[in-house]
């Protein structure tokens, strides 16, 4: 619990990224090209005129941009498009270099292969501290299918079916069904993994490493040194709690920064990540404790099989 | 793609829903007693100050309640409250029996078991077209751990960690870590149910029936009909998509409702409804069509061990 007296920004973020929030794009143009940011604040605002809204920091450096152009479109992101999250919310001098978009109303760049996009005119701003709220109204908009890339609790996520959608453990799942179905593999399949990491999360938070914490050990365990955006890259964190977690394992001795500019694992470092890969071993042995050697060998060529017939190639 | 001159309003919604949030319970107070309302529009605004935004419908029987308030709370929900958020959508007229909660700053209710409650003093209220937003200044808020819930494309959800994490198809999985690891059981689990689950979306969508009609379908399949409240429980579908599958259902002569204002099949809906059964055994076969009935048999061995070790029934 944190009164305002005591007031700490990372606290703060941490408390506020609870909430699970899309990802967007917002696209702008003005005389020197197009513009683009990666927000995460959209909202719907309205039916009755069609409003949406969202803000922007003023230290961002398209904020001028964005305050003075008559147009914007908000871009929403699909779960593969996480590169252009990243690219969006970089320092990078030309952001739409390798980027497919065509002009939409006002000429903003409309980005394809997302979920969504509303394009927009601006209708107001509003004060709203360090940041504006910009509202738009809606000109015209475009769905198309897939799943939506998630931003919730610092990292990058997809959104699943509520696992109460079919618990084994409600009713009207089989016995109110009329006729005798055998229970699904796919819900059973579901079921292991959604119980298994339910309490793999419990083991984790046991061991004392948080979840960024630990992924930031095991990606660089085993290479010769890796930069913050290759880290932030492969633990698909943001780079601000990429960067905290790093700086959280420097102090405790786990890391350090090369001069090169890379972090490289310490030998206290590397004892960590082989002990927590010990404790994942015997988190899934005990899974597995009551089942015979034959049935677990016999599993995974089942589930390989399936993810090789998927596309996967495991 | 819509322009805003055919603008429809069920079609925005769509679009708009593409964007996941995360859900909230808005609390205040007056001297009638406690109000609260479900929301999704909540966003961070600003660190310094520590701002936050909401808005509301001008047609909301809080609506007055809100905009005259000079506090409120935002209760970001977990993923087991999704009966917290439908009491605080419907129209009850006393939401807070049995619900679980105490006065924070300004005697807003702080609903207890939540991931997250930010306790704010209203600082704005700005004109949104049907709704206002509502900018809080934050004096105090706390953060709690667990999982929260989403709401995407009409349903509710949760928050997965995203597949590209632990691809088995991308580099530094194994290969490089230094020492010789077996491939995580728990990641093939997770591998084989994101595949299977892709490829069944696309079988469904191929069979012409939305996911939210198949899911009313398959929930009235053997009962003796049961209400609009009930379908919405059962199909993690919030009552607007809930009640556009059933008004779709029944102008396909599916389903309709008796005069006791229960839903139920018609013979075309169950014939329906056993078709889409069969073709989902069938999808299943497919998927397991190259292993061995032993295989098969030995896995759903394993996987209901898994389940029945974890806390589930099967």
């Amino acid at each position: 619990m944190k009164n305002a007296g005591s007031f700490d920004a990372r606290e703060f973020r941490k408390c506020l990224s609870q909430y699970a929030t899309g990802v967007t794009i917002v696209t702008s143009c003005n005389e020197a090209g197009p513009v683009g940011v990666t927000a995460n604040s959209f909202s719907s605002l309205s039916l009755d005129p069609p409003l949406v809204l969202w803000s922007i920091g003023r230290s961002s450096r398209s904020f001028d941009a964005f305050v003075h152009a008559s147009h914007f479109a908000i871009n929403i992101l699909a779960s593969d498009q996480i590169d252009l999250s990243q690219k969006f919310s970089s320092k990078e001098v030309d952001k739409f270099i390798d980027v497919d978009w065509s002009p939409g109303v006002g000429g903003v760049p409309v980005l394809r292969k997302t979920l969504a996009s509303i394009e927009c005119r601006q209708q107001n701003i509003y004060d709203g501290g360090d940041h504006v709220i910009i509202v738009g109204r809606v000109e015209r908009f475009s769905t198309f299918d897939g799943d939506g890339l998630v931003f919730a609790q610092g990292r990058y996520r997809i959104a699943g079916d509520h696992p109460g959608l079919a618990n084994p453990a409600s009713a009207n799942n089989g016995e109110d069904m009329g006729v005798e179905l055998p229970e699904r593999f796919f819900m059973q399949l579901f079921w292991a993994f959604h119980y298994m990491s339910e309490n793999f999360e419990e083991y984790r938070a046991a061991a004392n490493v948080t979840l960024a914490q630990g992924r930031v050990l095991s990606r660089l365990y085993g290479t010769d040194g890796l930069t913050v955006q290759e880290l932030v890259t492969r633990t698909y964190l943001t780079n601000r709690v990429c960067e905290d977690a790093i700086a959280e394992l420097i102090e405790q001795g786990c890391i350090f920064q090369r001069d090169d500019g890379r972090y490289v694992l310490t030998d206290a470092g590397r004892a960590r990540r082989e002990s927590l890969a010990e404790g994942e071993l015997r988190f899934e042995q005990r899974q597995l404790r009551s089942v015979s050697t034959e049935d677990v060998a016999a599993t995974r060529r089942v589930l390989s099989q399936i993810i090789k017939l998927n596309g996967g190639n495991s």
